[in-house]
């Protein structure tokens, strides 16, 4: 099987037809991974950046519910399977060269989908405008309170961030 | 060099300094690249993802306007500087275990960001709740017009977009 393609998928022929047709025709990478970027429906807001291989994608399509692929366990991750935490798609999207997926979601429970507590991943602010050595030890807690006790969600699942 | 860190960057000690810490300690994938997810400040409309090396990430704090590096012309890359569109950064934030930026920004001239001429390189959906082989050649344009001719803007510099 190529890297870049999948039989479940079309075809990558030429640029025009990535970009300017009607064909899913998503590029993976070496990994067999498809980037994937999940905003909240409601707000916009980013909640999370996860990654997607042809198995997920085509699980998130076919029933609506955020599959990602997780690169710390190496399996098939139906998101909020151990939180309740799920993500049911409002809108999938695909960009122009179709290596990059955009969910809209509405998430069940809290509204987290971030695995530290915080609703979004992204719950921290990088100074700008400034040399990097002053921003490197400046960054701003955007995000105030966890929604949720990890220990008491995930209990003894190792945390999947990885130095 | 490490590839998952750099020296104008914080070290990544422990999980818990990485996640709950205010030191910017970004990890670089084994190319030296960190995604970057981009959205307009205005409307929270995805834009485009993109890849930072770690020059191209410190030069996005200095100077507040959005770089990233080329994948496809391996070069650090000053959004805009070819179509004039360049990326006004209103807001930056990076994601728990640091390997993923969001910039929240404002474009210059049209508004846009993909190279194709839309607005958003998220210009199609991909419909859900269906087999994948019904998906398939079923993209829909959610965008109907280009915001400028990518032929008059870019003249004969290579399209980036890779079979």
């Amino acid at each position: 099987m190529s890297t870049s393609q999948s039989p479940a998928f079309g075809p990558r022929t030429t640029v025009e037809q990535v970009e300017e047709g009607h064909t899913l025709a998503p590029k993976f990478d070496d990994q067999g991974l498809i980037a994937c970027v999940t905003t909240a429906a409601d707000t916009g807001e980013l909640l999370m950046v996860g990654y997607m291989n042809a198995e997920a994608l085509a699980k998130t399509i076919e029933t609506g519910e955020a599959h990602y692929y997780s690169r710390s366990r190496k399996v098939l991750w139906h998101k909020g399977a151990t939180s309740g935490l799920t993500q049911k798609v409002v809108e999938m999207r695909i960009d122009d060269d179709q290596d990059a997926v955009w969910l809209r979601v509405d998430v069940a429970g809290t509204g987290a989908s971030c695995h530290v507590g915080f609703r979004s991943c992204f719950y921290r602010s990088i100074p700008i405008g400034q040399p990097v050595d002053q921003a490197v030890d400046a960054l701003k807690f955007e995000e105030s309170e966890k929604t949720f006790d990890p220990k008491k969600v995930y209990g003894d699942v190792p945390n999947p961030t990885q130095l």
